[in-house]
């Protein structure tokens, strides 16, 4: 089978290599059929993240047609379209017995830790495989991960009807998130460099724009909220400054969710959070998020497909990853048919 | 009558003022009995408090006995011993409407914002006055509102039975978190420079001590823990540098709770948040921690009379302030007598 593998920092290739085969009769195969880059498999073809080691194959927002189950597979049949939770845990450590796998102190990612879902066949436990509706096109269910990711944030976030949502950063998951905050009726603003960016936020529901740089972030937040500050902040840009801003521009009794995996300080006074009482969320992955975000895809109430600007077979995948280096505003999520 | 009154900055005085009466039927006339004094009494004696004003009658730290009902109240009597919640709130607000009144933007402390309860007559609406068992002593009674905030930073770390939680600072809050941690279930471990507070800590149930002057916190907490970090982090000490020992202590999935007004920055790096999906919450005040705590004193399961180690009458209230200047080891909670 063919497969997407980062050879060594700065290096990705297509490579043929052995199909797996179900070992454990809880397994299912699957026909890969779409996989959509992230953020993070940029890092990973950087160098740039911490968990990965090499030779990879990346590709952890994927999905793909059941074509063999294993004797005690019993809620997924062959032909079923599914999509991957890419991520193992311990059952065990703090965390794991705190509900909250994504951070166990063993957390493996598909496609980080261990072979990821950008090949044609993929062996995964019944577990760790959503069952997707038949009506759904695969463009869409490669969407799925991603709304995963920012259906994380909005619970950490704890983010309720009639909240002021400020969202940091307009790139694939500020939209994830923005259209999460939304259906969870909340109010949302989002500010990103990029007007093409904003416009298309806009399109997606959002009911204020800022662009830093054209305004004063503080300000504006605080105009829209009527003084009040935002009630949510979600940093899905990450930089120093956007944690210190996401801080700065909140109500009181707020909440903070960061995403970003930044090493560089920012300057916060505890001041800041012990006035309002703020409480400040890392948001890591995602906890029992495929099955309501599953759901909201099957009913078909979001409406997301745009949110894919660009798409490559398997063999252009060095293309795509290209285009995802040259960030243009108007390349949004780019996937790759598998 | 006497109140103990803080004409401005640096100047402490008692003076005799106008007794209040009662206004509004649903209010309650109260002889003050004790008025703790408090690292926030000692800030708005020092100028430091950014929400005081002069001149100030202090005291949040305070009970007394009912001497004079309006014609509206019904839960109180007089002759009854009450303990003061001191806060008002607007109702309206977000945080009022989160059910958070503690951070409520017009939020208003007796004692730093309005007339506290350092004085021998005291009108109080019937809400914000808590009925406490016949048989405590007004040592005791005085240690409820302390006891109060400490609740608040539990409550805000969600601390669960079998947590492995670490307070840094052994002062009063300190030792009012190890208690309230302890009742929850919780292994404590706490850190002071000071040896007869640690000394004092373990008397109150502490699991473990650590010197930060002759120890490596963050190499014992390890150790502790057995190399899972604390579950829960309190900092009742609230340096630059504790809050970002604080971060570094944690388990995945902690969480850290800041008391500190400092206005200082922290150095402090987002991955530290995102991966180990911490959270980081303020805890001001408290938000409906009176009656659960008056329920514990009331039920005589909290043995804490041994918290006061000074006790002064009004007339001698400037050598009490003047004690707690001195900041001696041996001083832990000073109350006067009014």
């Amino acid at each position: 089978m063919k497969a997407i593998q980062v050879k060594e920092p700065g290096n990705l290739q297509v490579v043929e290599m052995e199909a797996p085969e179900i070992i454990h009769p809880s397994e299912v195969k699957i026909r890969m059929k779409v996989m959509g880059i992230c953020g993070s498999d940029m890092h990973i073809l950087h160098g740039e993240n911490p968990f990965a080691s090499y030779p990879r194959v990346i590709g952890h927002e994927v999905a793909g047609e059941i074509v063999e189950i294993g004797e005690e597979v019993t809620a997924l049949k062959v032909g079923d379209k599914v999509v991957i939770e890419p991520m193992t845990s311990c059952g065990e450590c703090y965390a794991c017995q705190q509900g909250r796998p994504n951070v166990c102190e063993k957390v493996e990612v598909y496609g980080v830790h261990r072979e990821g879902g950008g090949r044609e066949t993929m062996v995964m436990p019944e577990s760790l495989v959503h069952k997707v509706d038949e009506s759904l096109d695969w463009k869409e269910i490669a969407l799925i991960e991603p709304f995963t990711i920012g259906a994380q944030s909005i619970y950490r976030g704890q983010v309720q009807e009639g909240d002021h949502v400020f969202i940091i950063g307009a790139g694939p998951i500020g939209l994830c998130c923005l259209k999460m905050a939304k259906q969870a009726g909340a109010k949302v603003a989002i500010s990103d460099i990029n007007e093409k960016r904003l416009a298309f936020a806009e399109r997606w529901g959002a009911d204020d724009l800022i662009n830093p740089q054209q305004e004063n972030v503080e300000e504006q937040v605080s105009r829209w909220t009527s003084g009040m500050g935002a009630n949510v902040v979600i940093d899905a840009v990450g930089l120093p400054q956007t944690v210190e801003q996401a801080i700065a521009v909140t109500s009181v009794a707020a909440r903070v969710v960061l995403l970003g995996f930044d090493q560089k300080f920012s300057e916060i006074a505890q001041v800041g959070i012990t006035k309002k009482e703020l409480t400040i969320c890392g948001s890591r992955l995602q906890t029992h998020r495929f099955g309501p975000v599953v759901e909201m895809f099957n009913s078909q109430q979001l409406h997301v497909e745009d949110l894919v600007s660009h798409q490559y077979d398997l063999n252009e995948a060095k293309e795509a990853f290209q285009l995802m280096e040259e960030a243009h505003p108007e390349v949004r999520k780019v996937i790759i048919k598998l």
